[in-house]
This record gives structure tokens, sequence and C-alpha cells, in this order.
């Protein structure tokens, strides 16, 4: 592994080897990983935040096209490292190597998005009003405006999900996309790929002439590295996928700057699963493996894994729950990503158990030991009304676990539903009338999560237009706001106006002939034309 | 003026008239103004809240075209009222009657836009990507998405635009619009033009037969009961156009609570004005006209106003001086909007007056006396390298007062530029030679504003779908946003996705048949056609 160094990458530079550093850990085997990382100093991240700062006056005025190669680059460079990203990414995570070549489909999929999208360019929302100079009782002035780049934005990786929400992932090819330079704060449980990732970036930012600061990657403590970069005045925006606590340790951070920046953190939900009775009329089989897939899918640790299921209380929920039962108690025991995360789990697991208001269905067990991460599936059980007394009952536990809720009747389903906190999903199983008596169900549940799935499960989030990976806080700090799909782009924009100026001193995409062909919006209405 | 009661409006209900009152005061003549207006107690506000919450359920489910039928009817209402409302406007603001007429054509006509775009239905911005069963590795399900409503809205009216930005203004439109209650905070300076337009909103949520708390209004102070209101559970987003200080403590409030909610405050700017070396070989009496016609409007209470006006160190520019010199000194006096107002005005020109680095070149004389709220025109000048010392010279006044900032140099100018904090608008004056000479200015701007204007003035913001008022802190809380034309209704808005609904469970905008016939966008691709 020859290429890994251990140093932050600033710009075109690489930081320095001082300060305590860190390793990467094997999470199946235990093993700690070479080579020592070493964390940013601060004068390091006062020179990422400065570079990119300077970076941004020139990275932000690209064309879309040029973004785009920029984004290409990555993506082909990413493809390039093929079984050494396949082999250190599966190292340093537990995940098997099949999930982190899905990971790296996905990843480049992602740049490739957003390069289209860039490059077609109607994703600024230009829109003009023209001029009249006859209107009374004043005339009208022209006016025109498009979104444009915020400033630069500090990304901070999380732990499960080393390429796709991590150095090259969705943040980061959005941030891009959109004009923004971007500055990684690695995640400590995957170093090396995303010291892999990094260096791609870096690469590709050279071939493409970029300047220097349009990407940094940095390693070091969230608390001292990731704060610094929050609070330097160069920096306009943060994304961040992980705990509510450093969330809102960073939300906090960010609002109390002299100049408050945006933070679209995506922290926590327990995507709650409604079972309704029509679905348990169905295939119990199907749904049961379903339900197991998703709730063990990556050792259970997805944002969207589904913690909360609410069920009826009757015999078919009650053959359900063997079904499901079955499957989880012969499920293969799971590597989890790190040591925080498997003691975590194991906590949450124990503390459940110990509930008087909960009973066990199953517990995996787990031989101890300290040869790496390793944890059983468990799924619990309790009643509507013990749910509505406590809800905290349902409180994440992120791992491959989950909580059956049998609700009595209609209304504390319901009520159970009006208690929820802000959630990422909601998945709703039955037939189409179902759906259709449970209408007021719908409607709250709009009003709680970003994304609702019908008859699927909330797992594998789809990159496209139309994807919502967001929602109400808690779930996270911006409900108006999705981290995946093309309208994640749309967080680190703004729209600027300009009024009676020439095409000659315009942004190509509001001159009036419309070099660029995008769709805009002229005097309200949509247009790929020349103005007349 | 039988119809003024001095009570809030809750729902349908009416306030009590119980805890300390205040009045209305006509700053012309320094005369108090019945009735008496009642603080909202803290059990009213929790109703209003409460209230709000409840009709959120169902006003956001309503069709466009109803909203858009309850707006045109307050613009009707408003409309109706005729003189009762100029005149109670125009004693209350100090205002004259034509801006309160004009100000009124504005609010309706921004109530009508409001209308239409709802009506119309594309705002929403509905995107569907459709399903793949064959897609490998995984099958692609369908994903459809759309913006819906936040939830209840608090809007804090500011005093300056008593009508446009106030009750039934431009934030009380875009959020309604969108499908959000609002609840008013009622400026104290303008309580009476405040029931006038509460009383008509109140009547058009009836006579549309909406659910009782679409709408309220409060009186009290803005400590209390504005803080009240923006820590209230059911609150989901706050719309506030004022000072600095307290646009600041409602962030704060906002970020700080359980859950924390988005606010867009529109704060302070002193919109530099800049005038470039062609300008001043041009004519430079209509520039002179032009410029104190900005300075001067509305006795400079705009927030548009332009407060710093950069020229160059020469023979031309000294001419331009004398001509504004002049008119500035033949300004007619100016009646303020209220004694705070005027005192903070007053002593904002006393302090800069005293200042050494400052030299005096109009100051009004205005009798001193405590019949109303009066002033006079002021201009200050200094040199680029004094202001460069010490920007906060340039802090805003908010009155008929400017500051000219003679530049020595181009890169003097830049310099100036750089140290600028976020404005509403820059305004450059040139010829196109100019823009193309200066391009590396107007590519600072950009990043510092929300508005450039070329040419033109500042002041006068027209209401149209590409208009931005808004840029990034501390002009507002939020650079992303514009509280004028049609793109303020995403301020209030969220993305909400359904994966795999049948299209009898879908929003009509996400219908296959798209019985809405609005604009799409169908798998990246733009279209009002069915799918296929």
């Amino acid at each position: 592994m020859a290429e890994l160094t251990g140093k932050s990458i600033i710009g075109y530079r690489r930081g320095t080897q001082e300060g305590n550093p860190s390793y990467g850990y094997n999470p199946a085997s235990g093993e700690q990983m070479a080579p020592a990382y070493f964390p940013a100093s601060a004068a390091e991240v006062d020179l990422a935040a400065q570079l990119a700062g300077r970076a941004f006056a020139s990275y932000r005025r690209l064309p879309g096209r040029k973004k785009a190669a920029f984004l290409r680059k990555i993506a082909e460079g990413i493809e390039a490292l093929g079984e050494i990203l396949v082999t250190r990414g599966s190292q340093e995570t537990g995940l098997p190597a099949g999930r982190i070549t899905m990971e790296t489909g996905r990843t480049c999929g992602q740049l490739r998005l957003f390069a289209d999208l860039v490059e077609e360019g109607s994703w600024v929302d230009a829109r003009i009003d023209r001029a009249n100079a006859q209107r009374q009782p004043l005339p009208k002035p022209d006016v025109r405006s498009m979104l444009q780049a915020l400033g630069p934005v500090v990304v901070f990786a999380p732990s499960n999900f080393p390429l796709a929400f991590s150095v090259a992932g969705g943040d980061t090819a959005s941030a891009l996309a959109g004009g923004n330079p971007v500055i990684v704060k690695a995640h400590h449980a995957h170093p090396g790929t995303a010291e892999l990732a990094g260096n791609v970036i870096c690469e590709a930012a050279r071939a493409c002439d970029l300047p220097e600061g349009v990407f940094s990657l940095l390693y070091g403590a969230g608390s001292e590295v990731g704060m610094a970069l929050v609070k330097h005045p160069a920096v306009k925006a943060v994304g961040f996928t992980g705990s509510r606590a450093a969330g809102q340790a960073l939300m906090q951070a960010a609002a109390s700057r002299p100049e408050p920046i945006p933070v679209y953190a995506e922290m926590s939900s327990i995507n709650p699963f409604v079972i309704l009775p029509g679905a348990l009329r169905k295939d119990l089989a199907e749904l049961a493996a379903g339900l197991h897939g998703s709730v063990t899918l990556g050792a259970g640790q997805f944002c969207t894994n589904p913690g909360l299921v609410l069920l009826p209380d009757d015999a078919n929920a009650a053959s359900f729950t063997v079904k499901l039962a079955t499957l989880m108690s012969n499920s293969d025991r799971f590597t989890m990503l790190t040591p925080g995360t498997c003691s975590s789990y194991h906590a949450g697991v124990s503390t459940r158990a110990h509930d008087t208001r909960v009973t066990t269905v199953v517990k995996q067990a787990v031989e101890p030991g300290n040869t790496g991460c390793h944890s059983g599936a468990a799924l619990f059980q309790t009643d509507g009304a013990s749910f509505l007394a406590d809800p905290e009952l349902g409180a994440e536990i992120f791992g491959p676990s989950t909580l059956l809720v049998n609700y009595s009747n209609r209304e504390q389903l319901l009520e159970i539903v009006h208690a929820l906190e802000g959630q990422l999903t909601a998945t709703v199983h039955g037939t189409e009338q179902d759906l259709n008596d449970f209408s007021d169900l719908l409607a709250v549940l709009e009003t709680r999560v970003g994304r609702l799935i019908f008859n699927g499960f909330p797992t594998g989030v789809e990159v496209c237009h139309a994807m919502v990976h967001g929602g109400p806080f808690p779930a996270t700090s911006d409900g108006r706001s999705t981290s995946v799909g093309t309208r994640a782009i749309l967080r680190f924009a703004r729209q600027v106006c300009y009024q009676s100026f020439p095409d000659s001193a315009l942004p190509s995409e509001l001159e009036s002939n419309n070099p660029l062909k995008i769709w805009r919006m002229v005097d309200g209405n949509l247009s790929r034309d020349p103005l007349a």
C-alpha cells in the first residue's frame, strides 16, 4: 500500500507528520493498520481554509462543462483504483468486498450525475423578467437572476459509507458541482480509503488545471480540526453525516459564528415501518424476509435502517412476528464498523433487553473477545400503550436490531405516529385500500419525514432527481434539504440578481441569446429560447 | 374609525383588552392615536399557535386554486378599504398618501402574483423518476417528490412598509401561498393599519371557509409576544424585517429551540453605490438627481437605501459632489416613521458629524421641538484610506443620509469592496467599457450581495420572478433566500418524496396523468405531459 502516506492533503501540498497519530483498524480481525495518520495542525487547517477561499474566486466562475470534466475525472480515478480501494475499504470497515464494489459504483454514478447536471446547466434556476419602459406608474427594469456557489464547504464524512458519503461522496460531489471548494474532514474509521479517494480528487484537480485549494482532506479529531474548520471565516457551509450529538454541536458552533453559516447535518432516524392490516393478509414470509434484509443490511448500520415496526395486535401479526424472529435468530453474525459503534450497539441492546416494558424476542449471542467488532441481531417487542407512555423506548440503536410495537387499533397507531420526531423515511405496507382507509396516517407521516415508501424498504437510497434524503429535525438539521439526488446541489447555492446589466457583463446563463440553451423562466414562463 | 378595536385577532376570535396598552402615533403631528392596543397574553399566544398548528393539517393540503382564491380575496378586501387605509396608514407612519396608495397597489399585486403562482402550480418543483424493474444489479423504484408547506410561520412586520412588508405583505403572502398558516406580530408603529389588514385577512379566511387559525394577528412587545411565538413548538419558521439586534436575537432563539427552526431575517444593509470613472463623464446632474432621490426616498427609510457611495477622487467627482450637496441641502424636511427611528437617525448623524475622519458636507438643520419626528438630510465624505482603516465609518444610519468615500485608485476600490459585509444590493454606475474594465470588481460584489444594479438605483424593488431581495449575512440571516418575488415561496417549503406509491395515494401534482398540467422533471427532463 505504497500510496498511503498518513498525511493530510492541503490543496496541492501535504500535511506534516506531527501530533498524536491514529491508525486504521480492521474490525473483523481487530488489527491495527498502517500507516499512521497525523492530525492537521491549526496552521494547516487555516491554510486549507485560506486556499479554499482563494480558489473560490475562480472556481465558482468556471463553466459547467469544466466542473463536469473535473467530476468525471474523479470518477475515472476512483474506478481506476480497482482492487486497491476494495481491499483497503473492506479491511478498514468490515464491509464485504461486494458492498465496497457497489458503493464505488454508486459514488462514481453520483459524480457523473452531478457532472451531467452542471454540464446541462438548467439547475441554476435562471430567471429573466424583461424591461418595460412604458409601464405605469414606473418603468419596469430588466431583472435576471440565477443560482451561484455559496463558498468553501466543509464535509464531515461518516463511518458507514466509506465512499458514497465520504471523501468523494455525495456532499463533495454536490458542492464541487455547484462551484464550491471542499475541505473534507476524514473519518478516523477509514483513513486509508479516505486518502485513496483524496489523492484521486487532488490529481483530478491538477489534471483539470484547477486553482489550488479547490479540495483538501484533513485528518484529526472532529472536536479540534472539525470545529476549527466550522469556525473559520473562509468557510461558508457545512455538510455532515453522523450522530445527533456531534451534529448539534456543529449546528451550535455554526450559529454562534460572527457570520452564521448553514449546516446540513444528517443525524438520526428510526425510520418507522408501518404494517397495515392488509399487508398481513398477503405473503407473510416475503414481508418478513424483506424486513429482515432491511434491518440487517450492512449490519444495520444505515441511517435509513427501520428501527421501529408498527404492526397490528392480532393473529396475523403474531404469525409474522414468528417468521421474522426465526430469520433474525438465524442471521449470520455481523462485523460492525468500529469498536465504538459495536460497543454502543451492545449497550443499546442490553439496555433495551433489561427494560421491563419490552420483550426480548431475539438476542443473538456473540462470543466476547477482543478480536474485532462483532455483534448479533436483536428483535424486541412492546405494545402501543407502553410505547406511547415513553417514546424513548424507540431510541435509535445503530445496528442490526429493531423494535416491534403492536398497536391495538387505528387511533393508537395515529397517536404513535403523531408522537414521532422528524424522520428520514417512513414505510407503509398494505393494500391500496389500506392507503385509502389510512389517508389520515399518510397525512401525518408527510409532515414527519422526507421520504415515504409504499410496500418497499427504506434502505437502499436511489440516487436520482426526485430523491429526498432528508427530513425534519432531528433527522436532519434542515428539513428543507436533501443530501442525496440532484437537489442536493441546491444546499450550497444562493440566487444572485442582476438588474439592467448589458449582456456583455452577464453570466452566460443569463445572456439574452441563451448560448447554453438552458431552461429559463422568462417573464414567468419556462423556455429554452433566446429572448425575442 | 369604528372598525378598530385594539384587540388581537386570534383565528376567528378576538383578544382581550388587558395589560398595558400602546397607541398609534402620528409622527407628523406628534399626536397619540386611538384606540388603545392591548398585548396578547401568554394564553393568547399559545392559542394562536395551537390553532395555526391545527389549521396546518388541512390548509397545507388545499389545492393551489383554493389558496389562490384566498389570496385574491385578501387583495380585493384591501383595495376595498380605500381611503380608510390610506388615511390611517399615512397618519400612523408620516408617509405621504401617495406612497400608501402605491404601497397598497404593490401589496395587492404581490398577493395576486402569488395567487397566480400557486394556481398554475409548477412552483412545487415536482420530480418523477420512473421505475425500471429490469435495471441491474437492482431494480429501480418509482420515486416522486414535490415541495410542500413547512408549517405555521410567524411574521414580524417592520415599521417602514406598513403594508407591503406588514400584515398582508410579502412574507404573509408567500407563506400562505405555500400552504403555511401565518401569525403576524404587529409592529407597534402602525397598529391601526395592521388591524385593518388583519380584519381583511380574517374575513377572507372565513369567506373561503378556511380552518380557524390559518391567520392570526397579535399585538405586544417583540421581546415578549414575539419571542413566545418563536419558541412555540407549533411554529416552524420565522419571517422578520427589522434591526440587526432584533434579528440576531430571533436567530439565536430559533437555533436554541429543542427543534431549531429557520429564521428569514432581513436586517441591515448599506447598499454600496459604486461610481466608476465613465459615469462621471456622463450627465453629472442626472446622476446626482437620481442618487439624491434614492437617498431621500421615503425619508431614507428603506433597507435598500444607498448609504455608501464609492467614487473617484478627481475633478469630475468633485463637480458631482457639489451637485449632490446642493440637492441634499435643498431637500424638503422629512417626517420619520417613529420617535425611535428619528432619534436613532439624529444620533447617527451627530456621531458621524463629530468624527474627525469624516467631513460633514451637508447637515440640514431641524428645529427641535416635541411635535413629531422630523429630520433633515445629511451628506458626509471621507477618503478611501480612512474608510479602510475603520469600515465602521460606514455603519448604517437609517434615514436620509449617505457617506461619500473617494477612492484613490482601482486597487483601493477593490480593497474597500473586499472589506464589505454582506449586502442586499450593490449598484454600479459607469459605461459598458467600465464594466469590462472592472470585471474583478463585479466578481467580488457578486459574492457580497443579493442584487447588482447597473446604472440604476437600489430603492424600488421590483416584485417579479427573478428578483432577489436578500443577501449574505448580516444583510439577511440566510443568504440563500429572497423575501421579494416569487422565489420567496421557497423559504417556507420542503421537498417530500413518495416511493412506489399508486396514483390514488399521491398528491395531484405527482399523479401520472399530470391532471394539473404543471411542469415536472421526469427522468431529468422538464415536461408538462402525462407519463407515457
